[in-house]
């Protein structure tokens, strides 16, 4: 087992394995997982979060993909975490569909990682902002948060991206769609990809109307442009990336990128708390404490409530690493 | 507001406006709740807590209205809980397909109660054996546990009875359902329900066999019985109050029932913990703690689990009431 200061500082030049190595023990819920967040610490907070979400088939992946050229063509350094939420696989393997991915898979500069969050505990919350902290550690200068599923999650998503990017496509009800999932509120910047398809116009201008982006908005509010791509071909990418870099700036100069930032770090310390907390719950079955408690509420002698109160009491030592450690 | 301890007084003289009472106090988490808890505690530990499963269409509420009859019969004092998982409304009315309840809505010896419990924070574990101590307190002998919905809530309930009996039904492929289910590691006594179709037979062979009834098994162990009954003619209903009373009579000889109760209890102070632990880190959204905490988490100078730590050192107060009042 390589120590944790030598790896950080492998992942901090740009090695791939190093990167690969810290994420696993993040995710993976080591007993050096503590040690690792402690390090990383320090280094993290100059990777711009992009969050990407959209209904299958709208071309998530190949937008993706289009980004990352376009910021390679910048100089940047990009990490891209692909989140499945419904998936039980993770690791460095693409997935099925990720195969446009693969034109990066050489590129130095570029740290590709699909990450499982299916059965973890604490789930999203938990287990993006760990994998999101080692590439930003490691030096990404843009890290791209692809969600692969759809649902309620993207939201989640969504709220640990400095900058959120709803993808649709044309002729597909997206508009419909996107506001059921709720998706509207969450973006930033709207891409109509495949906008060489009939309906491209139209589905841009369903979507303007639905953001109400006619309407006369705050002055100095954020107005989410929509930009029309067709990324398979690179086309609009640029301008996408254009877009990002204006609400990013909109964000700094509002104070809206430290508040998101702080709301995501509230978000993070929450779930790790409750996640821990409830383990260390779990941990009290068959323990002495809890079965005299219960013995005690069995013979009426104590209500659940004030057992509740004296089992919380007995959690106060500082708490234990992550979730394997204690399982 | 009525006083608790006069409510409690009431209740434990069979009236039935204060049992409602008592359970709308601790249903609704009401700031009265821990006051009503730690009165009924000294109360509980007399009732039978029976649960009853199976799925739609065996005759389950039948099942229960006729058990209910036998127990009246034997001049017992009977508690019915109808509890739906998948139901938002909750309260003393009868749910629509519970009709055969209404024959002892006149009957000051039973008390009936539908619950739902959906969108309750912890879900079954917290509201279901609130209910049941309110019932167990107020003097019933026998509490009945109906679940309304299907499962996984079922293998819940069925943890929070003394004893459980699986209903099943000729010619529904119930057998193999029970099985995916996990019904059938559950029942304790197990009842073939309209028993006069065609099929009834074979379903108690089929149970038998998947139940492993036929081999040896070591001495002392519990055999589960499988009882035919005609629940709308009360046929057989006797004899599943028998199979009942042997199993009890069973567990208290061998230490299972303070061995169950105990379980139950634990798992009961657990539930009210985790969820009592879960909103006050929720209240803390706002509060300036996590918001110095995540500042330092942004700045780089503190990792999240280093936070969660400080979170959780802040949380060691006892805890407030229930849900509501932390809301």
């Amino acid at each position: 087992m390589q120590d944790v200061s030598s790896l950080v500082a492998q992942a901090r030049d740009g090695r791939p394995r190093a990167v690969a190595r810290l994420i696993s023990l993040v995710e993976g819920a080591s007993p050096q997982l503590r040690e690792v967040m402690a390090a990383l610490a320090p280094l993290t907070g100059g990777a711009y979060v992009v969050g990407l979400t959209g209904s299958p088939g709208v071309g998530k992946s190949t937008s993706t993909s289009a980004l990352v050229s376009a910021y390679r063509r910048q100089g940047k350094r990009v990490g891209v975490l692909a989140v499945d939420p419904s998936s039980p696989f993770s690791g460095g393997a693409l997935l099925g569909d990720r195969v446009r991915m693969s034109d990066h898979a050489s590129d130095p500069g570029v740290y590709i990682r699909s990450m499982a969050t299916r059965g973890h505990l604490g789930g999203l919350a938990w287990a993006a902002p760990q994998a999101i902290r080692v590439l930003d550690a490691a030096g990404c200068d843009v890290i791209l948060v692809e969600t692969v599923g759809v649902g309620q999650s993207e939201v989640e998503i969504a709220s640990q991206a400095d900058t959120s990017v709803v993808l649709l496509a044309p002729g597909m009800g997206d508009g419909i769609q996107a506001a059921k999932a709720g998706i509207l509120e969450i973006g930033d910047v709207y891409v109509v990809n495949k906008a060489d398809r009939d309906g491209a116009d139209a589905t841009a201008r369903e979507l303007n109307h639905m953001l109400g982006l006619g309407e006369s908005r705050a002055p100095g509010a954020w107005r989410p442009p929509i930009v029309k791509t067709v990324a398979a071909r690179g086309e609009g990418v640029d301008e996408v990336v254009q877009a990002l870099e204006k609400h990013r700036a909109w964000m700094e100069e509002h104070g809206v990128l430290a508040e998101r930032r702080r709301a995501r770090a509230s978000h993070e310390v929450e779930a790790i708390a409750v996640t821990a907390l409830r383990e260390r719950i779990g941990d009290l079955h068959g323990d002495r404490r809890l079965g005299a408690l219960a013995d005690r509420i069995v013979s009426g002698d104590l209500d659940p409530y004030r057992a509740a109160d004296e089992l919380v009491e007995g959690l106060t030592q500082p708490l234990a690493g992550g979730s394997a450690e204690t399982a």
